[in-house]
């Protein structure tokens, strides 16, 4: 097996995000659960965008906000993701890049416009997200570059994918590449009620060819069943190599086999905008992993990655992360 | 005369904001002016973009800026500028109406898209601006609506709109619409490149028709070619009923006849961008000088507002400013 070129390739749907603030009386009249992402059609995205305040743009969705965080590190990143070559398309296309993520997927060339999520932020600083997947449903099989995905030490891959389903046939298509080029495969959970829809078809793939998992305390006690943090914990330890489970202010736990480390978090300046939390952390902590860090030093990357982009509006790094961990790096 | 519907009616640029950080070097290689705003073709932009980090993206444009700071404080405020109907337009259209300005200038029809504006924030919070001005070069006379600058107590115009030659046809078309109203006109300088493209013509405007002047230190001793600010401030005294000139962390002073006020710079909690600084101080003197307050007050309100604007990225303010000023509003 030749030496990777790339820490870590993801595969998301690739989604501009627009962020406003919002009361919880908004999110009450519009149906909105709070904390969680619901997909939306068109006109839904039309109806609550014209309802919402003004707005910031920014690139997002989920895996495509860990390798730019990754690539912020000063790691070595490549995304996978459907846009149009639209304005949003071209944003979203330039901003990876310029964070030096390499991004090839060709654009889509149907009317349908590139994705958006509608990120309501609540003064609690949690959000709450409505995704319009646009041309991001149009990523398939195809769009798969296996040459990347073997020359990646670590694909990983976000559970949203699941809902589109050429994007779920994709997911199944790069977790077979993965397996067979002996490389490693990651997922996050992404969300729980992502994780009630595709609860026993997740089960299976993490316990197939699933080695690292990440998921915040709720989608993992949801994926088991349980109420029981420990519970889930060892049902995940014996599904796959490393189980990395975050806890809000609450730090994170990671498991690897027989062995179970804490991490504590680390209080941001000043708790703005929850988005990408989970993003950022699993940035930090493949960073930190593919860079030859323990486990509690990978997880301490993490948390420090979480802190900051906690402490701003929007999931991308405004500072270089590098800059959070110094000569230790 | 009718009682006003609106505080103030503004004419600008409709520009959407590519915010992004670069270092002084980025400056140097690109030939970039600190601190000021070059116009760009849509070649240079791009370039310009593809060279850039990561960004982030919201609606600008000077005078755009600062009737949304006035909507903000609870003001009653219009806006005339021109985008195309593509995305970035619908963006810039959905942020003026969803922060309560009225904004009802036709899009544009031709293949221009919607102008944007590249501000690159350096390390010491300066941002230096290249604008690509695309739709808003089409926003002509005919885009002038009569009947709200007629309803409005001031109308504010800015400087930049001397450079688009229709809109600059416009601009007087405004101002004598204005005149003819028994209404108040106010500009804004907007830039010493500006001042010195158009120095002899805005004399003469605002000798003939200027009310209310705002323009920065620098801009002002631009205009009046002299490194004397009281020498200028005289002059400016004498031009316009009252002339608003702001000084960074110092301050503002306010000439209006004999009078002159000296007002304090509320410190931000952090210099984080100026972007939109003398558009807000603009916004907040603004609607206390069409709320019945004095001109020390109308000072305070806009110190508050510029502080506000400072504090984060971009020239939109990210709470209520009528939060700022409390019951005294």
């Amino acid at each position: 097996m030749t030496a990777p070129t790339y820490d870590v390739a993801a595969i998301g749907n690739a989604l501009v995000d627009i962020i406003a603030d919002a009361s919880d009386a908004f999110l009450q009249t519009h149906g909105i659960a709070k904390g969680g992402m619901m997909l939306v059609d068109a006109d839904r995205a039309s109806m609550l965008y014209s309802a919402i305040g003004p707005a910031v743009e920014m690139s997002g969705g989920s895996a495509a906000n860990t390798v730019a965080g990754i690539a912020s590190f000063g790691g070595k990143a490549a995304f996978m993701g459907k846009v149009k070559a639209d304005q949003l398309g071209g944003i979203y296309r330039h901003d990876l890049t310029a964070q030096g993520v390499h991004f090839a997927t060709p654009p889509s060339h149907t009317e349908t416009p590139t994705g958006r999520c509608l990120i309501l932020v609540t003064p609690d600083a949690e959000r709450s997200m409505n995704t319009y997947l646009g041309a991001a449903v149009e990523f398939g099989v195809g769009d798969v570059d296996e040459a990347t995905l073997r020359a990646a030490s670590i694909t990983y891959l976000e559970g949203y994918l699941f809902d589109p389903p050429e994007a779920k046939r994709a997911f199944r298509h790069a977790a077979a590449i993965v397996r067979d080029a002996g490389r490693q495969l990651a997922l996050t959970l992404s969300d729980v009620f992502c994780v009630e829809r595709h609860r026993a078809e997740f089960i299976d793939l993490i316990a197939a060819d699933v080695d690292i998992l990440f998921a915040n305390q709720n989608e993992l006690l949801a994926l088991y069943q349980t109420q029981d943090l420990n519970t889930a914990i060892d049902a995940a330890r014996k599904h796959c190599k490393i189980a990395v489970t975050t806890r809000s202010a609450k730090g994170a736990i990671i498991a690897a086999g027989n062995e179970t480390v804490e991490v504590a978090a680390v209080p941001p300046v000043k708790l703005v905008d929850t988005t990408g939390a989970g993003d950022l952390f699993a940035a930090g902590f493949l960073y930190g992993h593919t860079h030859g860090k323990t486990l509690a030093e990978s997880g301490h990357y993490g948390a420090l990655a979480a802190s900051e982009i906690i402490s701003h509006y929007g999931p991308r790094a405004q500072r270089a992360l590098k800059g959070l961990v110094g000569q230790a790096a």
